[in-house]
């Protein structure tokens, strides 16, 4: 049975997973990348993957999925960082 | 005994913390807030404090510890975005 403390921890999973959504979204939109910083997108994206590798040994469904997500879109922030800063070069 | 795994775990917590002080940093030296995300971590921060509310239901000093301290640098990007928006206006 989940207890609220669990559902507690899905809706905290879902909120800092989705909380990324709105920065890929304005990123791909404006293409101003100038105060984002590259080195915490490396150092989360590294974290992440830690978490997701943690996640699978608890086969905790939650932390694998919302790790998956929130890799992709940390991924998605670094390509931007790198493709809209070398274009402004 | 700590595992293995836990010390993923732990490593995982580290980075994913650690991973803001250098947006906290580089926000402060250089006061550009433009492309940061204001929903990003409005939405960002709500998720911590769940996540808190959850490491405190699991007694993980682990969880507890990283979410202050992710929650503390979340609040200074926030009040970073809202002050230097602002004061260019």
């Amino acid at each position: 049975m989940i207890d609220n403390y669990e559902i507690i921890g899905l809706i905290a999973a879902t909120l800092t997973t989705a909380s990324f959504i709105p920065q890929v979204y304005k990123t791909w939109k404006t293409k101003d990348v100038s105060s984002l910083s590259l080195t915490m997108y490396l150092v989360f994206f590294t974290g992440i993957v830690l978490w997701l590798i943690y996640g699978i040994h608890l086969k905790s469904l939650a932390m694998i999925v919302s790790n998956i997500v929130t890799g992709i879109l940390a991924i998605m922030l670094i390509v931007f960082k790198l493709v809209y800063t070398n274009n402004k070069n």
